[in-house]
């Protein structure tokens, strides 16, 4: 996989994270990443700009790393690590939110993000970009039936939280002390039905203007950051 | 100025929003628009997929629509109004961001957004696509000297809250119950120096993993529910 961009250099750069090389346009300059290239062993090829954007598509800030592609968890595997923060994403379809979302779940200490396998976004340079490099200090659990994983973890002592508009409490008036997953909805549906129906509870996000929802990495911020308020 | 989307779309349509013309897709077809159509007299211009892709860059889901460019209001006018909660952006660079914050900020009932002039994001239809259309409901105000309009700011009575992971308090322990100004610094930089100079309060919001920040518009919408958490 090539990801790109100064600050997921740094990142990877900076955690010693196994890269199999480094595109760097002729004319980069950057001294933290200069200086953390200095030391390293990894082979640099140099490029100019215009041989670096037919690399990638996206704004690449003269660097392109070259990684072996994000390798998924098993529910097994998380579990033995005793969690007791797990984001659940629903089926969602934006690069962005999802990078933003693992950035978010990285700051806050949350203990593994689960995906379903089909009709989601995987894992590519953009939610690598998005994530500020957040994305390898992040285990990620890809699920073939999200709703069999739910009962999983309820199995295991979570309180399952969606997110939903309807039928629903107010954020704030939640108990978020236990072992919590967090439900976040795809973009445009929300949460499916048969996942909303496994739910121990529904929380919404108070909106007073006239749109219908907030964009999804803002709602799963909102929700993330008022379940860490509730422990720390 | 060309948007775009079903969600775009709607918002306007509903709002009966001045809209100039429509361009539609062939073979559109969306229950709820198609039905607010019906009761338009909004010219409307049939064009092929490929003639819709040469009008706009991004996903237009079969529905383009030419509205006037938005006006920002004069910072007097909104002080006239008697505001009580204002958003300030310290020159923001990503238009998915400005749009996610216009969006958040319509949902929270902020009474207007201040942006400066120039090296900050404009008005466009990225903007426009991912406020969902909330834009049409926001005051603007594009300054020239973020600095002196803190300052009048503060002459009517304002709370200038920054934010900053530097020399600062954590979110949770900030009184918002009077007049606030919510400070959002650029992307990358932060705030700029005059700009923290003249804060009241510099907000936190704890990062307990290891990447440096928030996406600035997770972050602001964990600040503006704080907020609104304080007030209603």
């Amino acid at each position: 996989m090539l990801v790109y961009g100064k600050n997921v250099a740094e990142e990877l750069l900076k955690k010693n994270y196994k890269v199999k090389k480094i595109y760097l346009q002729d004319n980069f300059s950057d001294k933290l990443i200069n200086s953390l290239l200095e030391n390293t062993k990894i082979p640099i090829i140099l490029k100019t700009k215009l041989q670096m954007n037919d690399l990638v598509n996206g704004l690449h800030q003269g660097i392109i790393l070259d990684i072996d592609d994000y390798k998924c968890i098993e529910l097994d595997e998380i579990l033995k690590s005793n969690p007791n923060f797990i984001v659940i994403l629903d089926h969602l379809e934006d690069p962005h939110n999802l990078g933003a979302i693992i950035r978010t779940s990285e700051a806050a200490s949350v203990d593994a993000i689960i995906i379903p396998k089909d009709r989601q976004v995987g894992i590519n340079s953009t939610v690598m970009k998005t994530s500020a490099g957040a994305l390898i200090n992040m285990k990620i659990c890809s699920v073939t039936n999200l709703v069999s994983t739910i009962n999983k973890l309820k199995e295991n002592g979570f309180w399952i939280i969606g997110t939903d508009l309807e039928n629903s409490v107010d954020y704030k008036n939640i108990d978020y002390s236990g072992k919590i997953a967090l439900v976040i909805g795809n973009e445009g549906k929300g949460m499916s039905k048969l996942v909303k129906k496994q739910c121990d509870f529904i929380a919404n996000i108070p909106i007073y203007g006239t749109v219908n929802s907030l964009n999804a990495s803002v709602a799963s911020g909102i929700m993330i950051y008022e379940v860490v308020r509730n422990r720390k």
